[in-house]
């Protein structure tokens, strides 16, 4: 197979993952109310797909432990996608028993061993062993197999940075064993999680791991730690990527914790496509507004730029 | 000629400008102790170009009235250029009176008709015309003609964006005009005034300059307005560019103005560089320590993130 040649994709996939990323790491809890008026609002602006809750431990994050009472309020639109977060099955399940949610058939690993013992507390060896039990799962309620989240694909705060060719050995451990299950995700997200990729590690990556799989997609969820963020963005674009988690106004992280920063700001990354000619779906105008009211409703300034400037 | 082949710079050279930009559009004053404590911080963090002040009238920024006590104050480090801005031949003349200042021969002009006539009061024609006297100002002072800074490159709130061509035409016009007068600049700075500029015109700027004058050093001036500084960085570095000002903790801009932000944040820029493979000279560690001064000073939060993170 020849190797590929890369050009900016001419539309992209924008997924919306503030109003979970928003809330999980707050000090304080935010009303159910405030957090329903968001998703409403986003629902508003053209954005297809929302990741509005997650189903986590109500005892390890309060935060989160009004996910059921967020789903039964909100006001879903035709055509917009309400997602959840899960961590495990038990997860899945409470999301696939939601009529209002349309949730993804992904697995969650983390590149590295010490970032999945800490988060998910399973060795990396037991989490490509789950993957027969999640892809009969997905089997069993007719679920595709969307997508392999891999977090810290670039790095974390216990590894430092973690070399391309090593995660690139684990994809190929992931795709093998997904293969030998007879379903194959359609994409590999990766995340930065902590702020550990650059430009080019995000081409190395993106590259390495289209050049021995081109049928699979690839999505970038990239957390803005260490001010890369739009940069990895825009070399995402140039390698061809049309998939991106990203989170209105900047939302997520922590002020309180160092090195927990929330996504790329959703609006700062649509017009950045905008500018370059691709298309996102997402109306500008409309994306500043609720970034404007994320930023009030959190209270405190977020990072997004472009709710400040305003559109040319 | 052939084309030039680009590929990231081995070094760059990175002007510090906060010291400048941080102060000129605040609202309230500041102490010129704080700025010579910014300024003599700075100094030890292996940036190798700073520009401490600016000369302008007093009744018109106020704010920088204090331009020669903050000369006189701060204590110069060897190996370290030190620099003010100046907007005409009165202030190149007042930096060329400060022993301790070691100016740069530049001319500033706006691509922006607009913009120059309601900034410096005057026309393009008037602008390319003035030529003749700067550059016998530098002659007559033995001063290298160091660069053209075009601010609005890439557009402004007044023309909206700004095509290529037009700018290339222009810099066609101030380049043979300086070649009447023999004396010809060794870089042209393009100024991402108010956030027009996205990685893509980036790259046709600096690449259709470079195409026609190779001979020619290409610098960038990137405000971060609209969220796309930090990829506008990385398109630059695509291109080979290997000169950026930059602003502590992204100081400048102002809160209370409307797409006024500060320039790239200096630490960020850098540690980009550094993930990169790039030799910028400067100590990250110090360089955090100066940002998160900077954010004291200025009494509310700057956009720089690796403050806020820590290294890896």
């Amino acid at each position: 197979m020849p190797s590929p040649i890369y050009a900016l994709p001419k539309q992209v996939l924008i997924r919306e993952d503030g109003p979970r990323e928003g809330f999980q790491m707050q000090q304080q809890s935010y009303p159910t109310a405030s957090k329903v008026e968001l998703i409403d609002r986003l629902s508003q602006t053209g954005v297809s797909s929302i990741e509005i809750t997650s189903f986590v431990r109500p005892d390890r994050v309060p935060q989160l432990a009004d996910a059921e009472a967020v789903i039964e309020a909100f006001t879903p639109k035709v055509g917009v996608r309400y997602r959840a977060l899960y961590l495990n099955q038990k997860g899945l399940l409470r999301a696939l028993a939601s009529p209002k949610l349309a949730p993804e058939g992904y697995v969650l690993i983390a590149a590295s061993e010490e970032f999945l013992k800490r988060n998910n507390n399973q060795t990396l060896t037991e989490a490509i062993d789950q993957l027969a039990s999640w892809i009969s799962t997905f089997k069993a309620h007719q679920l595709p197999f969307e997508r392999v989240m891999l977090s810290t694909a670039f790095g974390d705060s216990y590894s430092g940075r973690i070399e391309t060719h090593l995660v690139l050995g684990l994809a190929k451990r992931i795709i093998n064993r997904c293969q030998e299950f007879g379903l194959v995700p359609a994409e590999f997200t990766f995340a930065d999680t902590t702020g550990h990729g650059n430009p080019e590690s995000v081409k190395r990556l993106v590259g390495g791991f289209s050049e021995v799989w081109p049928e699979i997609a690839v999505g970038l969820h990239l957390h803005d730690t260490r001010g890369t963020g739009m940069a990895n963005v825009y070399a995402g674009l140039e390698m061809g990527v049309a998939r991106f988690d990203c989170s209105v106004g900047g939302l997520g992280g922590c002020p309180f914790a160092v090195g927990a920063a929330g996504n790329v700001p959703t609006e700062d990354v649509a017009f950045m496509c905008a500018e370059l000619g691709i298309a996102t779906g997402i109306d500008l105008k409309k994306y500043l507004e609720v970034a404007q009211f994320a930023e009030q409703l959190i209270g405190r300034p977020l990072p997004g730029k472009l709710k400040q400037a305003g559109l040319l």
